[in-house]
Formats: structure tokens, C-alpha cells, sequence
């Protein structure tokens, strides 16, 4: 059988202000969801049960929903989510160096079970795709390892490189994605896919995503590479180097690597469109996106004209108007507001009406005759009254963060539990 | 400690057909929950954690129901819900054949903890009430049985009967409601609170709500009235009679008994304003109301309208508009359609998008086009296209349970399942 | 995908007295199972996760046990073990009439899921079976209906009649057991198996297990034999005899129907020996037998000599002997106690010290110096001290049901609850 | 209400090597807990349901128990038990650096309740305590921090220091235990608890059990300590000088600081005499000690003479002997074994009987005619045929960790999955 091994964290700097306080996996998406519950339903509806997510930057809110989300999904025999944070030994005080290092560290827990392949993960990615296509291919092929590619150049996670790939599907030759160099990039970018070389050759986008055979990763973490501290720049070249048998798999879905808070914005507003071209795969009986079950109470609205819209549970929609929005579990929106293009994440908890009499602190969601638009407003966030969330100037790039936002390729980000005063204008 | 006895079938016959496949605790409400959430998540908020529920009549919806519910809310120590089902044995082979009846048949297993006090409570009533005052009054009074009534005449249920109570709000005697002889109730009625008698007694409506201490419910089952059937006509008036100390606890929230199409259909119209006399503690952090744990996605909205609704989790609502209406979890509304101040139940599953195309069948949901004002539509109930359920002739009472519904007080009740073919005009 | 259909009640008579106060399935086993668990292991263990138990006859102990038992057994995509308890309804006001009447009552339930093939299993059987091989049959066949023989004559439920199979293994005809005429029951055995005709037939006894194809279901509880309550002798010699295609699946492992309290005794009696002929699949990683999730403390031991013994989960074994002996969860076996080959079902709460010395009573357990020999002592039985329950006068059948227990077969039967004071000779 | 806040890790040192791949608080106590399900259940049973584990060392079994652990147990309205694994962040990229240091990083999300109080635990010591009464003396002297105190000298853990304390149970002054001088040690130790000073003072010893106000925390750690890493050396006396109200609560019952190898097997070893002066309140319905549930099979026994022991769920015993020991889960003892005084762990997994046969590796479990006497025998420890672990010549102290095992104080301790070879003699 195949356990998977899965990475929370991501870049962290991508996503901030998102990934202040959590990590990437973390991260509310698509109203009901965090980003991870994608790769791990992706797992459970291709029957692998044993995951492991590895986890260490900002991890507190992705292990508290590791542990209690997909209680009900696992499956039987021993199925587990089963959160590695990572820790201090006798032997190593310091912490996980990169991914190889990672799960060298684990392989003493990764190996009590008899499996046969691992499946390394990347958590932070958005697709659908049922990974027992690629592990039979694995299989057929008797490869060492596998990788997943994209078939076409859509989008790419530069953190992940890109392979060179034979007619057979064979990797010879893995190359480094020059994020820095955007000049080269796209010099590197236009050789691949599109144009072959004499020998048949093609290069094709990494997808970050390893099936590695038992004998093969334990070989190449303790004996080949025992001090290697990453898989993409370090373990897999070094496998194919050493002419171990790297096998590619092209995927051709959707797929989106979250690489910027742009792409992020976009994904979700794609989820509320109802395209061929997004991430949506909520409604379908046979393969469901797991989540953290929840109790919440039906959504209450009182009078609002809602277009193009995805909506959490247990909301409260005064008298309002919702455009292409995504709204997260629990928001509550003021009378007269106007919300359009945005993602709203929500809130953690109800506010007892009770405390906010007393208090006259802005309570959690979008205050009365605010207007929204193009922002994401992070959890927790408290927008006041007459609040014109509008980038009126088209602001590109800016730091407030004492304030409480930031701007970045002109999407306001709110951030998480913010406070914007009564009148503020963004 | 407490143990809770919950009834959950109540009178079959007055929520027909609501409940022609299954028991009146199993209707859903609200949008998100079943009836006799209302009465657990009572027992889970005065932290009565052991909770019995008898049932018998059409039970499979309510079984399962409770078995999978409140997984997450369980107190610690033992706390559970089970549920007894009607069950032959070699010494009785019928069904239970009344209240007292089931709980002295089941009298074995409810004698297995060693609990102080037994709650009785009907599953099917709408209330939020804590029981722990309950049982303070009932200890303090050091009363064999303590009987919850209600301080006005709002609303009764006219099942359970009222009691004539002193100054000291002790029970002297039980009044069956003659239900049946409208002139008689009327005037029964008439004397009950509003007027108090000479030796300043009145009556008060019961709330079917019984604590009744461990002994006097094994001395009333086995030895006194062991042939008695019904806590409410025979036990509860026996003890009276034989002097044992019945205290009367008055109750003054709100408090719905369902009693027929038209008070459930106005108790669910009600949840959709934010009203203090409706049951609306859905969204109060310290007394939540609990049910069924789920996975649904959000609700997905192209373009609506929606003006005092409740939204249950996980519905597809298409260009349409809703006013007034309670809005099932899973609910599917087709382009162009207008609901007005009705109850849509919603579905149990999502049906493919592959399948609706191959099969000519309505699927599951409100079609484009259609209208339905002032209608219950139950769950998994299929209407076609630009249906109109609008009562046009204003019919009162009418049974076309062959053609998929039933009008009762002038309220449409589409029943469970049902196709309406496109274009009717119900 | 396949939904399994168990029943958990079997024949009430032939296990009285384990039997008084629950179902067969219910009846503990093996220290800490039920009965019940070894069915739905097996369908764990074949992937089978849609598991329906219809139950009427003493059912609350079977009840209770399957909706806490298994939780976190169950698989991903909307697994569950789905009690549904013989119910009333406005239609029909009856018990479950027999198995193909309950099938048919709840065939509304049973539909919901798009299955292809129902598996009718009885839940009181011990055996160990991979369902898959059974289904794979079923398919290659394309038979209507699949039934699971015996292949040899070691052990048969009566109650499930034999197949005459020809050659290719396709049933020709249902021949029922006739139980109640040894003689005749002895000829007809003689004939199955051993002896083929001459057309190379043979009869072989049926398993009680049927895998029926949706659409043959429903045609046949609906429209071809919508009076019949029974499947083993109604529903499958109707369908045999209309010409639907029946397919015999011979199962040649170990196999206990439990027909007799003297079977059930050898049955637990054998699972305390390490012999391939037992179910003993206790320890076998790759097919667990599931049951109810526990914290029981581990077992106390002052000073015991003990041989070939199961000993169940949290017991308290003071200075005893106990020998060839299931001993259930939470047994306590006092100060000098023998006990031999017998079956102790344990008990189901600790009693608190404290109220063991307040109380007069005898405490749950088996007391000081008492002695057992060939019993079955049922679960919170209270031994006395020095009780020898040895059956000297060789006793084979007698009923002493007021004393507190029966003798079968030279078998001891101690009643569940029973009180046997200090000093008893049994 | 009140939030726990519970450090699993302790000093790593002096239970090494039991600690070499786990925390102290995941160590296997006995028989069928690990040990911080001590202070859990003493959560659960003083009804805290609010349950912090920060965890950084070693910390993925811990983790992994936790986050499986006490399913059943959790209380309704938000019931919790959350790990908080060390972890990096953009502000702050080290580890805890001790334990003020860890709630100071976590208090963003220890706020997030609306706690009147935390209430700090070690999560590694044995004891019962019901913390309702430490809580309650804190409110009603109105204190800032309470201290959970011994009130005799029995045992100590030095780690936590003592407090001066006058006869109004106020703490005037904290003392930190000179616990690397032993003879300064003696000296504090015989002037604390037995000799008051002429104010009527004395000194008692911590239990490093804190109740701090909610208030009071936020301002210890972010404005008058902001630099302050350890509650017990820093932030008490902090609050002490700072004249805030610190008030002492003294224990009286069993607690056991594990402070060395040969306290851990001593506290084992208790367990299975019937002790007051032990932790045994395994059998205890109101308070009972929860832990990870599990599916088990009933202890199989062949042959054994078993004295003074607590056998854990699903043992394999063979012909045997054991005395005095704590037998841990799913342990195997092979024929003609004889084990005395000791703690065998047990293991994770069942191994099958296919793979013994075709390895020649030595199975998990006591080999066959092996003798053990005062040993600690780790999880998964192979122990070959006639094995001697009887420390023949007495030693001390040794370490021969290459070889599988250390000795501390005459203790031999077979390390985690070491594998000791047949015919070994240690």
C-alpha cells in the first residue's frame, strides 16, 4: 500500500499577510474549506489512508484541523491524518532544514508501517486528481521514483523546477526553475513544452508531487544523499544522476499553485463561477472535498441581492448586495453593504449580541453601508461602519500593516482579526 | 444524576404527510436540523448527557438519525444517546403501547445507571428550555414529580392535558383536554389561568415534560399501575390520586407543540425573521443547537434575490428569488424561479450532473421557472419546470396524495419524494 | 458497490437462556466481542461499508452495540452500520413478518444508494469469509443471485435448507432441512455431499448468505412474490423455479452456525486452544474483527494459575485457578475461586468498593472459593462465595430458570443478572 | 471557565532512555496508558475541557497519542484537547525556550477562549487530584496565581523549587532547590515542611501546578516579563517581588514525580500491588483514567503462573511465569519464560505468523525459555530465546546502548525495538 507524506507549509512569503499565522495548508478557501483539505481529499478518494503531514512553520492551525478535521473519512484499517510537527531530539536540536531533511528525520515513524511507495505531497496546491493512476503507472513501469508534471504550460509552481522527459516518458534531466531571473525564465519557459529537441526530448513543469518506491527513498535519504535537505534541488536530481529510474506522469486538470496573493484571489473567485477551468469538484458525490464537520446553524439573510456568489455556513446577510464573492463560514454583513469580487474568510466564533452592547469595540464581519471591492478580508476581521474598502487610488503594491491591510497587485488584503474604524476609506 | 427519556413519535396522524416515512422528530426544520435536535441539544445544554429515546413508529429516519448525530457533543463519563427501538421479546410480543408502557418495558436498561432522577420529555415539541431549573425546583421541593406547565395560554398541546395547582404550585389534580369536543375545550380553556378559583387554584396547560424520581417511577411502573400505558392520562393522574407530592413548574419562553400542518408550517416561517417569539438559538454560543455533523460545500448562488430566509448548508440556487422561506440543505433552485413564505426541505443527495442529462427524469429540486408560494415542499421531492404551486382556487383542504400532495389550512404540502410534472398547476 | 443486509436476530429459542434479553448477535463471544462483530468484520474486511442490520426480536443490547461499535472502522465515502429496527407505519401496523418481509418494508431505505448487488447475511454466524471472492463469482456469472454453500458436511445451520448444484455449480433446486425428523434429516444428509446422482449433482448446504442483484430484488420482493416473508424458503426456491440464473459458491473454511447452546459453548471453548478448526482470527493484522472501542483498565492479577484461557479486556483475577476458560471483560473471580472449562461473559460496570461493603448483596463476579465447571455464567451475574456449580449429578436438561439458571446439554447455564448465594451447589 | 495548559516533554534527561525517541509524557505507564493520561483524566475529571499540550521535544508519538486519544471523551460546547507543537514563525524562527517562553507565543491563540483562568500542568507526573478544588480556593482568596504544593515531604521534583508560606497559605517567598548540591539539598530539605521559622512560616514543595488569572498572565508575560522563558525560576518569584497574591494549595494524596528510571519503575511496579499508597485508580467508575481507545483481541493464554501483575489489552502468554511485572499491550512471552519485577511495554503491532517463519529475525516479544528479572522492557524489544536480562553481576550503572540496553541504578532497560540475541546473558 502507499502512504502519503504531506508538506503544510509551503513558501511562506507568497501568501503573507495570509500565512502570518498559519501555514499555507492553513489557509480558508472556497467559503468551508482550508487549502489542504484539497491534497488530503484527493488521497482519500484514491483510497490512501495512511498520510502523514509534516509540519513546522506557523503549523498551529493546520495540526488543530488536521487532528480534528475527516473524522468521518478515514478509512478502515489502521486509516490516519497523522500531523509530524517538527521537534527537538537528543540527537538534532534543530529544526526540519527542508523537505528530505524532513522526512529523513520521520523515517523512523514513516517506516512502521509496511508500505510499499511513498507519495510525497505538495499541501498548498489546488487540483483534483486521482493519484492511482499515477501509482500504477509507477507500477507498470517498475520505477524508483515518479513524478507528476503538468502537461501544458497553464501555470507552474516555480519552487518545483521542471523535468526533460524521453519519448517513454523517462526523466534524464531535471533543471531549476530560475524564479529570480525572470529574463531567463521565460527564456527557459519557451524551450519547454512547446519545442522539442532533436531527440524527442520535452521539458515539462514539475508538479512537486514524488511517488518514491520504500527501498528507494530509505536508500537515498540514509545512504546516497544523507545530507541532503531537499527533494526537489537535491533528491530527485541526485536519483536521476545516479541513473535510478525517474518516471514522468503528466496530469493535464486544473491545477493551481497559489504562488502569489493574485493567484490566490483568482482561484477563488473562480470557485464561484461555475467553470470547467476552476477548482470545483464540492458537488460531486464520488469524490467529495473533506473538511472539518461542523454544527453551524442555516445562513440567515434578510434582504439581499446575491450574483455569482459561493456562501459558508451559518452566515448572516442583512441588507446587502453580494457580487463574484466568496463568503466565508459565519460572516456577518451589515445593512447596506456592498461586497463585490472579494474573498470574505469569515469568523472563528459568534459574537454574543450581549457583549457587543456592552462593548464598543467593532464586532467581527462587514459593518453597516460599507462597500467592498477586489479585498480579501481575512478572519476575524472587524470592518466598521461607512468603511470604503475600494482602492480608490489603485494602489498596486503597499504596506499598512499597522492599519491593519496591505495591497498587493492591487487586491486590498484585510488582515487577520484587523480592526478598520468606522469611515475608513482603503 | 439525570437520565432523559425522549419520545420521539408524538401523534403520527395530525403532521401527515410529514410524517408518512417517519416520525414526527425526524421532520426536518429550519433548514439544517431535525425536530428533535430542539429537544437534545436541550438535554446537551443543561448537561444531561445520558439520553434514552424510545422510539416505534416509522423510527428509520429518527434511528439514524440519532445514532449519527452529536458525535462531537457527547459529554465525557459515559455520556451517550440511545436509541431503544420497539422490540418483541419472548415474554411480550407487541409494540409499545403507550409512554409508560415502553418505559417500563425498557425499565431494565434504564435501571442499569445509577441515575437519581428520569426527565420524560415528548421529542417533538420546539423550545429551548433549561432543565436544570427544572430539576433544582424538583429537588428542593423534594417532590416525587415535578410537571412543567405553561405560565399562558399562547400555545398547548392539547395531548398532554392541564393541571389544577395551589398557591404553592402544588399539583391537585389533572384535566384531560377534551381535544375532541371543541365547545367543551373552549370552555375548559376559558377557566384555565385566566381565572382562578376560590382557593386561589388555576389551571395550567402541561408541557408533557415530566422529572420523576428513580423510585417513584419503579413503585408507579411495576407496582402500582402496572397496567397503565400512558404517563399523561394514567401515571401522572395516578400518582396524583394516590397523594404522592407533584410540584408544577411554570415555563414562559417560547414553546411550539407542532400540533398540525399549519404550526409547523408558521414555527418554520417564523425561524426566517429575528424574532424573541420565535425558536431562534441557533446562533447562541453557549447553548447551540445541535444535529448530524456534515461535509456540504457552500451554497452556491448565480444571481438571487433572497429577503428573509434561512439558507441551509450546501444549496444551488440559480437565478431565482426567495422570499420568506426556509431553504433545506442541498436544495437545488432551477432559472427563474420565484419561492414565497414556504418550507423547502431539500435533498439528501446530490444527483449527477451525467446522470440528470441520461435519465428523462425530473431531478431533484425546484425546476426554472416554476413558482411555489405558501407550500411545504418535502425532502428528495422533484419539480419540474415552470411549475405553479400557488393554490390558485384557494383550496382550504384537499388530498391528492396520488398526484404527490396533500392541502391542509391552505398550505401546499408537496410530499416526500414526489414528482410534479413540468407545467402543473397545483 | 454492494450493500450488505444483515440480520442480527436468528432463531430466539435455540440459544435461551443468552437469549432472553437480546438478539443472537448480541450474545457476547470470545471475551470481548458480540456475536454480531464476526459478520461485520467480514465486511469490513471485503470493503464492504454500506452495512444495513434489521433488527426486531430483543434488540436494545444489539442496537446500542452497533451504533457505538466500529467508529472508527468505517470507511471514507459515506460508509456506515445503519440499524433499522422493526418499526410501525400507517400502512402497515405489524412486526417484520420474516426476512423478505423486512427487506421489502425497508426497500425505500435500501434504494437510496445506487448499489448493484444487495449481500443478505445472517449475523449469528462465526465465521471468517472474504465477501469479494463470494461477489467476483456472482459477477463472472452473472447470475440474478449467488448462494454461499457449505462444502463439506462439517457443521449446517437447519434453518437454511441445501442446494442441489450440477456440475457448473448452478443451483436446480432448494431442498429444506427437515429438522424436526432426525431420521429423515440423517437420510438427506447422507445423500448430500457424499453422494452424487447420476447427472453429476450434488446437494450442498446452504450458508444463509445470498448476494441478489438490485434489479432481482426489487422485482422479486415487488412484483413476483410480494406476499413472501421469507427468503431461504420462499424468495430463492420462487426465483430457482422461475428460471433466474441461481450460482452456488462452495466456502470450505471454518463455519459455526451456533444452532444449540452446547454448539455456542464448543464454540467459545475453541477459541481458547490455538487450533486452525477456531475462529481465531483475533491477531491477524490484515483482517481484524472489530468491535466496540474501549478504555477498560488493564487486567489486575493477584495470583492465578491459568491454562488455556482468553481472558477479556480489565478483569480482576485474584488467588484462582481457572482453566480452558473465555473469561469476558471485567471479570472478578475472587479469592480461591476454580473455574474449567466454562464461559464467563463478565460483566458491564465496575462496582465501587465502597458500595460492595455498604450492600449486602453478592457483588458481580465469581465469589471466594466457589468453583465452576462446564458453565456459561452470563454477563453482571453475582456468584457467591463458595457456590460449586459443578452439575454433579451429571444433569443433562433442566430448567431452574427461578433459581437463576438452566442446564442443556450437561451445560450450566448462569442467567444474565442472576444472584446465586453463598454456599450453592449447582 | 478554565483552560489547561499541559507540557508534555519535562526534563528529557533523567528518564533517558525511554525518552530517546519521546517525550516523557508518552511513555507507556501501566500497562495500557502512556502517562500523560494521568493529568488528562484529571482534566476530564474536574470537568476542564479546554485542553492545551504544548510539545517540542520528541514530540511525535506525544502528538499522535493526543491528537487519537479521549475520542469518546470530550465534553459538548467545544470540548477540546489541542496540540501545540513547537513551531517557527516570521517573528520568531527558534523553539520554545521554555515554558513562559511557549505560552507567551501561544497566547494569541490561548486568548482565543473567553477562560477566566489557566491552570499550567506538567504532564509528566502521576498523581489524582480533582483541580475543582484548587480552583475554587483560588476565587474565593481571590488570588493572581494559585501553587499546587505538597503537603509532606514524600517525594519531590526538584525541577519545580519550594515557596514559603505563611499560615495563611500565602506564599511569601519562592526557593529554588539546589538540586546539583545534594548536601545544600538535605540541608533545605530538612528545614522545609518540619521546621517552621519563628513567624510561623514553612516550606513546601512545588508541584509546578499553577493557577494564573487570565489577566494576570497576559501582564506577567508581555509587560512585566517580557523576557522570561520559565514560569517556575522566573515568572512566580516575578510575581511574588511584584507583591501580587500568590496563594498556596496543598495535596495530600499519591503523586509520583518520575524524576529518575528507577521512580518510574517503582510506580510501576506499584501498580500491581492493590496499594493506597499508589496511582491506582484504574477501576475507579467515577474518575476513570482515559486513554487511546482501542479494538484489541482478549489476552490469550497458554499456560501461565501469573502473580502480583496488570496485563494489558491483547497479550499472547505462552507457557509461562511472571511475577511482580506490568505487562504492556500486545505483548508476546514465549514458552518457559520467567519474568519478575518487571515493566514490559509491549508493542505496537501483532507481527504475523507467515513473516516470523520466513525471517530469521528474532519476533517482537520475550523469546522463548528467557528469563527476566528487574528489567524495564521497551516497546517493540526483541528479546531472543533463553535470554538472561538478570543483571548477574549486579552492576549499577552501565550503558551498553550499541548492544540494546542500559543499566541505571541495578535497572536493566532494553532500549526501544533492540533486538537481544538468543542465548544473550545480561
Amino acid at each position: 500500500s502507499v502512504a502519503a507524506i504531506v508538506f503544510g507549509d509551503g513558501s511562506q512569503s507568497r501568501l503573507y499577510p495570509l500565512t502570518k499565522r498559519r501555514s499555507e495548508g492553513a489557509i480558508p478557501i472556497a467559503g468551508n474549506y482550508r487549502l489542504i483539505d484539497a491534497v488530503v481529499s484527493n488521497c482519500f478518494n484514491s483510497n490512501i489512508t495512511k498520510i502523514y503531514a509534516l509540519t513546522q512553520f506557523n503549523s498551529t492551525t493546520l495540526n488543530s484541523h488536521l487532528s480534528r478535521a475527516y473524522s468521518g473519512a478515514r478509512l478502515a484499517k489502521e486509516g490516519f491524518v497523522e500531523v509530524i510537527a517538527a521537534y527537538q531530539s537528543l540527537e538534532d536540536k534543530g529544526w526540519f532544514q527542508g523537505t528530505a531533511d524532513a522526512v529523513r528525520r520521520c523515517l523512523w515513524v514513516l517506516e512502521e508501517y509496511p508500505v510499499i511507495e511513498f507519495l510525497v505531497l505538495p499541501g498548498h496546491h489546488l487540483y483534483k486528481m486521482d493519484y492511482r493512476n499515477l501509482i500504477e503507472a509507477h507500477r507498470i513501469k517498475k520505477a524508483d521514483i515518479s513524478v507528476a508534471v503538468l502537461s501544458s504550460m497553464r501555470g507552474h509552481d516555480p519552487g518545483f523546477g521542471s523535468f526533460k522527459v524521453n519519448s517513454e516518458n523517462e526523466v534524464i534531466e531535471y533543471r531549476d526553475t530560475p524564479e529570480s531571473d525572470p529574463v531567463k525564465s521565460v527564456s527557459v519557459r519557451s524551450s519547454s513544452v512547446m519545442f522539442n529537441d532533436v531527440a524527442d526530448h520535452k521539458y515539462l513543469d514539475s508538479m512537486g508531487i514524488y511517488v518514491i518506491s520504500r527501498d528507494a527513498m530509505i536508500k537515498l535519504l540514509r545512504e546516497y544523499f544523507p545530507k541532503a535537505i531537499d527533494f526537489t534541488s537535491q533528491v530527485i536530481p541526485g536519483a536521476i544522476s545516479l541513473g535510478m529510474k525517474v518516471h514522468a506522469f503528466q496530469f493535464d486538470g486544473y491545477w493551481e499553485d497559489m504562488r502569489s496573493i493574485e493567484a490566490f484571489y483568482h482561484a477563488n473567485i473562480k470557485s464561484t463561477r461555475k467553470s470547467k477551468m476552476a477548482y470545483n469538484s464540492f458537488y460531486d458525490r464520488d469524490s467529495p472535498v473533506y473538511t472539518l464537520p461542523r454544527y453551524l446553524p442555516p445562513t440567515s439573510i434578510t434582504d439581499a441581492v446575491i450574483t455569482d456568489c459561493v456562501i459558508g455556513d451559518g452566515c448572516i446577510l442583512n441588507r446587502c448586495n453580494i457580487k463574484g464573492t466568496v463568503v466565508g463560514i459565519r460572516t456577518r454583513v451589515g445593512d447596506g453593504a456592498i461586497i463585490e469580487d472579494s474573498v470574505i474568510m469569515g469568523s472563528d466564533i459568534y459574537q454574543q449580541t450581549e457583549d457587543e452592547r456592552k462593548s464598543t469595540c467593532i464586532p467581527i464581519g462587514i459593518g453597516e453601508g460599507s462597500r467592498i471591492r477586489k479585498a480579501i478580508v481575512d478572519k476575524n476581521a472587524r470592518i466598521g461602519k461607512n468603511v470604503m474598502i475600494i482602492n480608490n487610488d489603485s494602489v498596486q503594491e503597499g504596506n499598512n500593516e499597522a492599519n491593519g491591510y496591505i495591497i498587493t497587485a492591487g487586491i486590498v488584503v484585510i488582515l487577520r482579526s484587523a480592526v478598520i474604524p468606522d469611515g475608513s476609506i482603503l
